[in-house]
């Protein structure tokens, strides 16, 4: 019962999603490319409220933070050097009967294959890095790899941040970006894809420190989810266990999220100890004691897509107005794509209409993300904005006209105000903090 | 002389890109990869703030444009259907002598190697487009291209936009994202690489419109870089010839640019006709006259990378100050990566610091891109925050803790004003707009 429901609802998330202009599938009218998607005007927004918020917290409102923007396509020996070329595989099995193809620990049953019933055969590592020729000359010394991760873009430009900027130990590279995995069998929306973007920080500091900051890090990951609005009753904190660690960790945390189709990674926190310095023949060198030392890095990794996923089924809530079910996205709303619209209760009634632009005007240049809304008769307004998680409808009426004031509807409530048109800035300002 | 000039404009550019955080070489500690750039800090803040603006042009202060981000890993029968695999090449030859390998319409005399002065085989076609293999299988029907284009991503969404958002003619598709194209021969900076982003609209329009549209988007694009400082005296319009125009369009215009290294291409407006969606199989219908029509498009193009190199270069200017030549980047302030640094005069004295810091977090917490200076003499930092284009260095100094008021030093001119520290914030809104 609770798997059915749990069905429905991302067969709803994912309808609404594409209807309301949030997420379509990838090539969609070439018969789409499995394990990507293309972002509508509102996921768009909502990907980029997610980055704007990220890059506040962790970045621009502290001072012991570089951002880089590094190139996707980089060096092979980069990832020779962080070992992704020898063991960032999954194992692939294909059944012997219909030759498909799986995850070996993604199969339902051990050995026996997930759509026939046919048996998989031995596994073998398939490297999940994409390949690419670069160049006229088609010889391997030119093929590079599309990057799996974002990180290694902030240890090779270690030595470059630090010659430019001289920081001081403890100080972090942080990095928003896309990343490439050739996924066996994507899947689960923009779960588990093959094209996506990352928010990465590596925090460089001296081994000693490694533990205060692993927890510092916690909490600040902690603390951002609670910002975005992303439901804290879902989320786990899993201890992963010495033996499951990758290759390049001491202690990994994973803050997973009850997503609709199961429990799933959504966020990650390692200690990658020195590690990638090492393999890069990186080190530090402290300018006021000339003392030389590899610095250890806490890396908080947060995916963007996967947020975006956690926030439509954190903020997806039905009720019941009058007869009809209504679906709605309760966003906080500084994370709504659409911080508020504007209608004139009427389209074809000039007077209303020009009065409602002025005001669409006003509020457009104060908060950017502002909607106007004529389509359809009121109801039907609402309706829309509420499925795609507009805190603020603002209708223009008669009354308007006589008594210089609009109605504000809430979207959770559907209670409505009455506010002076001069006030209207104020009333969101107060609710958007 | 001009030319040498030019030259040592450049080498200065580059140098002090790398110097200060604003690009560096991609994969440098591994020799690099041709043509692809690492953003530091501060090119990435420019880039974001050239990001922001465009979108804030372009998109939010409109009604009219549907921004989407779509992947760039796209089904073959896109680029099948666009054209780009039977005609998106490049004229390669190889110096029979020497092997190495040119681009035919570049090479400086016909025929003969650059390098060696050897003679140059025939011409053959190559595709630009980077290829890879997507999923577990290895036959051709899951080779993908990385897109050599944003546009088509919008082309592809038109269908979704209409369906999702039911936009009245004429309206545009806008995305800003990665493109990637196998240069033969990459060169002059962050010019002509292999890895770039783009910012592109699409303006459907019905067929009768667009010549109304080009000349509309020809201003706008015009008033874009007024607004973000380009140097106008720099720009020049080129008509492209028809026996030059790209195989979609009727029409086009290059936006040329004086680079240090010569006059190139900065910016293209195109008039693509009915041809792409035409191509996809793709028309609208007027949802009031049920007219079925394919609209026509009007495609402005701008290049986030090129943009850079055209702010850099507009902006480097040098004077003399006592007995030294001072370089410093001359950006209007709305584009600066830094706003203003704030510095305690002696980083020694407690009350100072303590003041200082007061004042940086609240202007930290106003204008976002503030940097707390108090790296080596007064005399350096500003040379510093010259070198990164800050438009204002605040220095508080002993008067401070009896006046309250600080001094705040212009950029462009040298000049030193006094002002009271409950003033800073409006002294550089004024000056900000």
């Amino acid at each position: 019962m609770e798997d059915k429901n749990d069905k429905n609802l991302m067969e709803k998330i994912i309808s609404l999603a594409k209807r309301r202009g949030f997420v379509y599938q990838g090539s969609e009218i070439y018969g789409g490319l499995a394990g990507t998607w293309d972002y509508g005007p509102l996921g768009g927004a909502l990907k980029n409220n997610i980055k704007n918020a990220w890059r506040k917290k962790f970045i621009s409102s502290r001072t012991d933070m570089y951002e880089v923007d590094a190139a996707i396509l980089m060096n092979s020996k980069v990832w020779e050097a962080s070992g992704h070329v020898d063991t960032f595989t999954d194992p692939l099995v294909e059944c012997t009967k219909c030759k498909k193809r799986f995850r070996d620990d993604q199969l339902k049953e051990k050995g026996i294959c997930d759509d026939c019933g046919g048996s998989t055969g031995e596994a073998r590592q398939f490297n999940m890095m994409f390949k690419t020729q670069i160049g006229a000359v088609e010889d391997s010394s030119a093929m590079v790899y599309l990057r799996p991760e974002t990180a290694q873009g902030m240890f090779v430009n270690f030595k470059n941040i630090v010659d430019s900027f001289h920081p001081k130990l403890p100080f972090g590279i942080a990095q928003i970006g896309k990343a490439f995995r050739n996924e066996i069998t994507p899947r689960d929306f923009v779960f588990r894809v093959r094209e996506f973007e990352q928010m990465e920080i590596e925090y460089f500091s001296k081994a000693d420190d490694w533990e205060k900051y692993f927890t510092y890090f916690k909490d600040e990951m902690l603390e951002w989810m609670e910002i975005v609005g992303i439901d804290m009753a879902k989320i786990h904190e899993l201890e992963v266990l010495p033996e499951d660690l990758a290759h390049y960790s001491k202690r990994t945390i994973d803050f997973e999220f009850d997503f609709p189709f199961g429990r799933k990674e959504l966020y990650g926190l390692a200690y990658r100890t020195d590690f990638d310095l090492k393999n890069h023949g990186l080190s530090y060198q402290d300018e006021e004691t000339s003392q030389k030392l590899i610095p250890h890095v806490i890396e908080p990794t947060f995916g963007v897509d996967r947020t975006v996923l956690a926030l439509l089924a954190s903020a997806y809530k039905e009720d019941q107005q009058n007869e009809e079910i209504r679906s709605y996205l309760a966003f906080k709303p500084h994370m709504a794509p659409v911080i508020c619209a504007v209608s004139p209760l009427l389209k074809n009634k000039p007077e209303l209409v020009d009065t409602a632009k002025a005001v669409y005007g006003i509020l457009k240049a104060e908060f950017g993300r502002v909607m106007w809304d004529d389509n359809g008769n009121i109801g039907k307004r609402y309706r829309r904005q509420d499925e795609i998680g507009t805190p603020w409808c603002i209708v223009i009426d008669f009354d308007t006209l006589t008594d210089d004031a609009v109605t504000i509807r809430d979207r959770d409530t559907g209670v409505q105000d009455r506010v002076k048109k001069n006030e209207i800035i104020d009333y969101i300002k107060e609710r958007l903090n």
